[in-house]
């Protein structure tokens, strides 16, 4: 019974932080009024209670409260209480290193499998696959592992990036990146542009949004799928 | 008595492999005639002696023959009699678990150390620094460890990338990552934009190529180096 929105990124050029995802995050969280935050991605270093005031002041805006999780004395217990959790973006090796250390990584699949509302964006979705291994971040520190929590069957790329054909720079396009990720992992790769989200409801997930997505299969070439397909059948 | 060339880029727009590094290559090893080449960081996954046999065309055009570590049945051995190495680009976290894998990160820093020429480019040059948690590369596969050789007492980004002020692309820039980096780790980063290279000869490090390079120093504003610049006291 999982339920679960997975964003491409938390904010789309020239609007506020979440301001595209309102509606989205108003229906996700229809019957919970009290989420909690998961802010250990800390983009560009912010304390864990600054990046939960900002958070917390966009949901502010559909009537939802927002609690980090820090700030609960028995997190586990809070996670096995929920009925909602987002994660935010930032480092995606920092937030996997920290879910390990306070050992959350379970509790936390184990809340959304129960039907616990969650909302990943950027690094928060990059957990929401297999592993955190097409991720776009510097290895800023070392995890424990690159397991992550497997809401889809598959990874997730998110900020996908179409190569830049006029581009003079030798460093690897994304979707060199990800053929090396093929050339040693076998699981498929959804490459999830900016303004798009997966919708996991039950068992079947859908691409929303107004974009199409790229699909990566190891030995096969790259394809696009349009908003609303149903991928649940990929893995 | 280290003696190393760090390149940002094996390539440059328009030119052959190794081509703008030629005249380098022939004055970084002009006592050895015999080089080992690493080819573990595998670009878009090709085999071991497909990488080696591209190497070796390059090389051959300054009389320089290159033969793969893989080739020897003691790479160990081979490391510590050789005057000169070359380490390739692709990704930089298959190759540390290659190192680490096959025992040779300690041996080829031992090799270094003694004197043996060393060339690195893109992923080669980021395990010249301290570790290689300033790669652009994605995690395909789990190294034991992100700590590297340590050529120089600081870390490096190659394919330095500046900031587009026109794109509406939210992902982070490069200055967001490393600055990222920085909310955890200390040590200096020296972002290589392609065309650079640092050049260690004893103990003096310079950057040469004609671009100037960025450098990142945690909690203090980026600023730029110019060419020759002497930054052997950078750590």
């Amino acid at each position: 019974m999982t339920n679960a929105i997975l964003a491409s990124t938390s904010t789309l050029h020239g609007q506020g932080y979440l301001e595209y995802l309102l509606p989205v995050i108003e229906e996700l969280y229809w019957n919970t009024s009290e989420i909690i935050f998961i802010p250990f991605a800390r983009p560009g270093g912010i304390t864990h209670n600054e990046y939960t005031t900002k958070a917390a002041e966009a949901f502010q805006k559909v009537n939802k409260k927002l609690k980090g999780i820090h700030e609960y004395s028995s997190p586990v217990e809070a996670l096995r209480n929920t009925g909602g959790i987002f994660t935010g973006g930032g480092n995606t090796f920092l937030l996997v290193s920290e879910l390990y250390r306070n050992n959350l990584m379970l509790p936390l699949r184990e809340s959304i499998s129960r039907g616990a509302a969650y909302l990943g964006t950027s690094a928060g979705t990059n957990i929401g696959g297999l592993t955190m291994q097409t991720t776009n971040d510097m290895p800023i520190v070392y995890p424990p592992g690159f397991k992550t929590l497997g809401i889809v069957p598959f990874n997730i790329n998110p900020h996908y990036l179409d190569p830049d054909n006029s581009s003079t720079h030798k460093g690897e396009t994304r979707e060199t990146r990800i053929r090396e990720f093929h050339s040693i992992n076998s699981q498929p790769v959804v490459g999830l542009r900016e303004g798009s989200w997966l919708q996991v409801k039950d068992n079947k997930i859908s691409l929303k949004g107004s974009l199409s997505a790229r699909i990566f299969k190891k030995d096969k070439v790259p394809f696009e799928i349009d908003a609303e397909t149903d991928i649940s059948d990929l893995n």
